[in-house]
């Protein structure tokens, strides 16, 4: 525990280095340090907005749990809270700092340039993780009780929900509404500085991807370690190595991001490729490391608890590369998608659409895989299946350092493209901002089915964390008190996702109305001479985002406590199974459906079929408007979602043993 | 069971004397004739290529019945085969030949046309109930055995997927490429005689909506009473009259029918209002005549049969009454969506698809308190709650008899209408045309409604018997083998989904191409003077829709079969359970996203937002066309998927139980 607390201290020292190392870079020009003032303001603006919100549901469900489950739980819920807060605020902080830096060493080339996006992505990444463990060693250390660790994860999975749907929310209908009326209407430019929806998009990116991403990593991360302590408390009660161990395979996970970032070098004009390696690197190294620290914790048989560590792994590869597959531009999904768009928009949906739900079929397999592998090389070894396979959860989550990192860098040059833009730098900047951009949107990709392959996992360690808390003896599919429960759970993704997507549609609906107006209104905006009231537009996003996210977050935690109080322990296991479900078909699908519309219209504006401004190009540009709040909104979200109803249960599964009413 | 033969056959009688009714109406003039005349052929040639196909399959599936479970079932199975593609091609014999009658008689105005078209529909609702009651008492008379009725059921629904299936993708094959070449290009309008794919597009509304919905609720209907029977059989040996008593719920439910069908008369000028009197009429008059028989029959206590055949009333209006509320054209969701074609087809999508995602919520409340009810019904007066449960379905699906004739009078009306275009008829015509078309997608939503929550119930009931059958002690979620079959059944809906809209967007590039070229290339064709060759079209349909269905065809038999014979009964059960759930939220959603925007554009043509060709309307248009095989091809036929896969796990039950070689 000491070394856990010891790599999580190393790793926050390694992200002040790289702080440091990218502080220590020029700004750039005037028209850069504006822009990048402007996304500044905004995203802190929104954050605090954000936290003010959170600091009041967090309080009020921290008196529930204090009255509830006593003082211990609710002060390590309120840290949980806080480090996710912290977290967030963070790599935000650098990240909207780094995008004027990157865009200025452009000028110098890519060679000068990529180093100063990845290192302020891994002061993000790095921050992520080291707060999870310092902050889960801490609790672990003065209450002695995983149960308590459970609070602080409660806490972390809350705070990232609201961060990630609302920072979706926001990034979605400041991006539609700028590209509706932007590029629809006026015939702009992405990232023009005369479209007054523009520094409100770039913002979205920030408080969507930066934030919202690290808090979904950060809550998946300590979920699956609180599992692992769970079951290896209840299962294993005299034996401490178990209850420890994924905190040692965290620590272990860091060292080697750590090792891992080395690889991180740009060879030749390719960035992707450097990423690539780095990922690799960590896998493989993290591998040799986490076999070393079982033997040398002493866990009795070795293979048992290595053999699902690599299962977890083997689930996180399958689902990237497919995310990869049915999203690459080069591949037959997207082509075939962008064949369509010579058809019209409808038949472009439908073919994303159906690409999309197939791609969910590789994923689903590669998790049904980890999960019998896991749980069967652990039972063949003599050690619990549950186990085993919370053990996997945590061995996919362990590289998250590496992960975090190289998905942060993908908003942070997004954001120095646009800032090169403002700043009407030369072609050739604007061409090495643009390459950055495109490794940074495969590594986005491939962060998301880590995501949702880590959450699935996570979220079934937690289910049988939860069988262990009720003591529930069978969740048996005969009861139709399971399977109402199995239909209520099933229900819950898709209506969260509706939820999220109609928030999207309606807050675009009113910004457009408002961007039209600037355009009409203001006099000399279209020629460049006034600024747009920018402020108007970032004020509609961050409103319309935080008044969203009322329902759908209560609903989260007060379904589970519904289900579980009223119609009692079985249907809230067969409703955790149902949301675990629905929830991972969901998010797979709308994931890869957005991202491969996205593509579609890159691919056309490459050109093909016609390329930029012809009928193919329209219909393609309505597939990625559709795809943006499924990909970068609901998707997403979704996963966050599970873990919070998963440790709802988990958290309140005790109470609800003893209090339920009816008892299907 | 001589009453439900008796039954049956009554039934058979009022479909002839109906029959008689509309054989007797005058055809029309000649190009009504000729119109009409295109459409019978159109439709009788994919009818037979269509059985060729299936003659082909269902012999090597008989085969395999054969030699695995013995002649008996393997005789059964073919009956029921021969059964349901009797039903189909009877009811779309009478309804390719009662369009043109409808459309003469819409001439002496509404009062006259009305009865012509419900009562060629009702010929089709009373043959498909009467000749299921017949086959099913037959089968059970002869064999006295309930498991050898379960081959009569799979033959008729493995018939029914590929009927639905097929006919889903060929109708929305033609209708999509018409309206994109015809209406969006060349600006003709809808069933324009000059469309070359306007014949394809009528063959389509009646191998999709009347053989391909007959054939569904038929494979529902007996499914359902075949698990009451399979239920009663086991666990009330002794007790006879559990085992017939859903043949005799069949005969009441024919009687309420044809007593229902007094009440469906047009008082004024509204025939939904008809349709609506004969459907509450139906249902009342039911519910009286199965408390009646309970009685007769002597199940004590009649109560633990009653209770949950209301139950499943219940859970059918509520389902209908929410099909109803988010697809009608006077209410919120509609209008919202319509608002946001003013801002473009995208958003416009994604409201309707959250709207879609909405509606599955009170759907499934539905579902879940018939489940609950019955089953505590039942069990609180001493009867078994799974027997509780498929009584509930048997109880919903007994007034089929109405449900199907109301259903069926919308294809048929719908074709009067582009008879009475083509021969030109007068405005006042067309207007009495329109009205009768309007009822018809209104009973069309119901009926889809409907038929969702009969395969809902249905294959719960059927879920009970295939664990009876397999003698599966537990299904216990705790168990990686159970949750793997939840994962693995849960992802069949949404890929077979894919497949089939996929086939469709695949064929209509095809026919696009070729609608293209005839109006290219046959010189005089738009003025009218030449006829163009609405052969062609209807051959690309035909054979696009045939080789579309072999793989999903086959999947859904083999994947239940590989599932159960190589990971054992446990995760076959979790396998059934996690397809249902997907199933019903995707069929759900599907059906009521594509009925939304279709009504959407209605809203907008009526004169909303612009009216015709506006803006907002083109957007309009866009959604309609992604809602067409989301409500016509994969929506409506997910229930019959689910059933069919259900059925094979039950009819192999036994087997797999003997022989699966692991068994997780």
């Amino acid at each position: 525990m000491i070394f856990a607390f010891g790599s999580g201290l190393l790793s926050i020292f390694f992200a002040l280095l790289f702080y440091r190392f990218v502080n220590n870079k020029k700004c750039g020009d005037e028209k850069m340090v504006e822009f990048s003032k402007a996304i500044q303001e905004g995203s802190m603006s929104y954050l605090c907005r954000l936290y003010r919100v959170l600091v009041l549901i967090a309080s009020l469900i921290g008196i529930l749990i204090f009255f509830s489950l006593g003082w211990q739980t609710a002060a390590a819920y309120l840290f949980g809270c806080l480090c996710s807060a912290v977290a967030g605020y963070f790599g935000m902080f650098v990240a909207t700092r780094a995008n004027a830096k990157v865009a200025w060493a452009a000028r110098q080339g890519i060679g000068e340039a990529f180093p100063v996006g990845f290192y302020s992505g891994a002061v993000m990444g790095l921050s992520v993780v080291g707060l999870a463990l310092i902050g889960m060693s801490l609790v672990y250390f003065i209450f002695k009780d995983p149960k308590v660790v459970l609070g602080f994860s409660f806490g972390a999975s809350l705070l990232a929900l609201l961060a990630k749907a609302g920072g979706g929310i926001y990034t979605k209908t400041a991006d539609i509404s700028a590209d509706l009326v932007g590029k629809m209407e006026e015939n702009l430019a992405e990232d023009d500085p005369r479209n007054p929806g523009v520094i409100a998009d770039n913002v979205g990116d920030n408080v969507g991807d930066v934030a919202g991403m690290g808090a979904d990593i950060f809550d998946s991360y300590i979920a699956s370690a609180v599992a692992v302590m769970i079951l290896g408390f209840e299962l294993y009660h005299s034996q401490i190595e178990f209850v420890v161990y994924p905190l040692v395979l965290g620590g272990v996970g860091i060292i080697a991001s750590l090792l891992g970032m080395i690889f991180v070098r740009i060879s030749g004009n390719d960035p992707k490729r450097g990423l690539n390696q780095g990922t690799v690197a960590t896998t493989v190294i993290f591998s040799f490391l986490a076999l070393l620290s079982a033997i040398f914790l002493g866990i009795k048989p070795v293979l048992g608890v290595f053999l699902p560590t690599l299962a977890g792994l083997l689930a996180g590869i399958i689902i990237g590369f497919t995310s990869d597959r049915f999203t690459d531009i080069d591949r037959p999904a997207v082509q075939n998608t962008a064949h369509a768009a010579k058809t019209g928009p409808a038949v472009l949906i439908l073919e994303g659409f159906s690409y999309g739900l197939f791609s969910i079929v590789p994923s689903i397999l590669g998790i049904c895989l980890a999960l019998v592998t896991a749980w069967f090389t652990a039972e063949y070894f003599g050690i619990a299946g549950t186990y085993g396979v919370s053990v996997a959860a945590m061995g996919l989550l362990s590289i998250t350092g590496m992960i975090v990192s190289a998905d942060a860098y993908g908003p942070i040059v997004d954001n120095a493209k646009g800032c090169a833009q403002a700043a009407k730098e030369s072609k050739e900047t604007i061409a090495v901002c643009d390459r950055l951009d495109a490794a940074g949107n495969t590594a986005k990709a491939i962060t998301k089915g880590f995501t949702i392959g880590a959450a699935a996992l996570t979220v079934l360690a937690l289910f049988s964390a939860y069988v262990q808390i009720t003591g529930v003896a069978i969740l048996d599919l005969r009861n139709p008190g399971v399977v109402v429960g199995l239909f209520l759970g099933a229900m819950m993704p898709p209506l969260f996702s509706a939820m999220l997507i109609l928030s999207v549609s309606k807050n675009a609906k009113v910004m457009v109305i408002e961007i039209r107006r600037q355009f009409r209104e203001i006099p000399g905006i279209l020629e460049g001479k006034v600024k747009p009231d920018s402020n108007k537009c970032v004020d509609i996003a961050s409103k319309g985002a935080l008044k969203s996210l009322i329902v759908p977050g209560s609903l989260s935690v007060l379904v589970p406590l519904f289900v579980g109080f009223v119609l009692g322990p079985n249907s809230l296991g067969g409703f955790l199974a149902g949301s675990i479900v629905t929830g991972i078909i969901f998010a797979i699908f709308m994931v890869n459906s957005g991202g491969l519309w996205d593509n579609a219209k890159k691919f056309i504006e490459d050109g093909a079929f016609g390329g930029k401004g012809s009928e193919a190009h329209k219909a393609a540009i309505v597939g990625d408007t559709v795809g943006d709040p499924f990909k970068d909104t609901a998707g997403p979200s979704i996963n966050t979602l599970i873990t919070v109803m998963s440790l709802t249960a988990t958290v309140f599964g005790s109470l609800i043993a003893k209090y339920a009413i009816f008892r299907l």
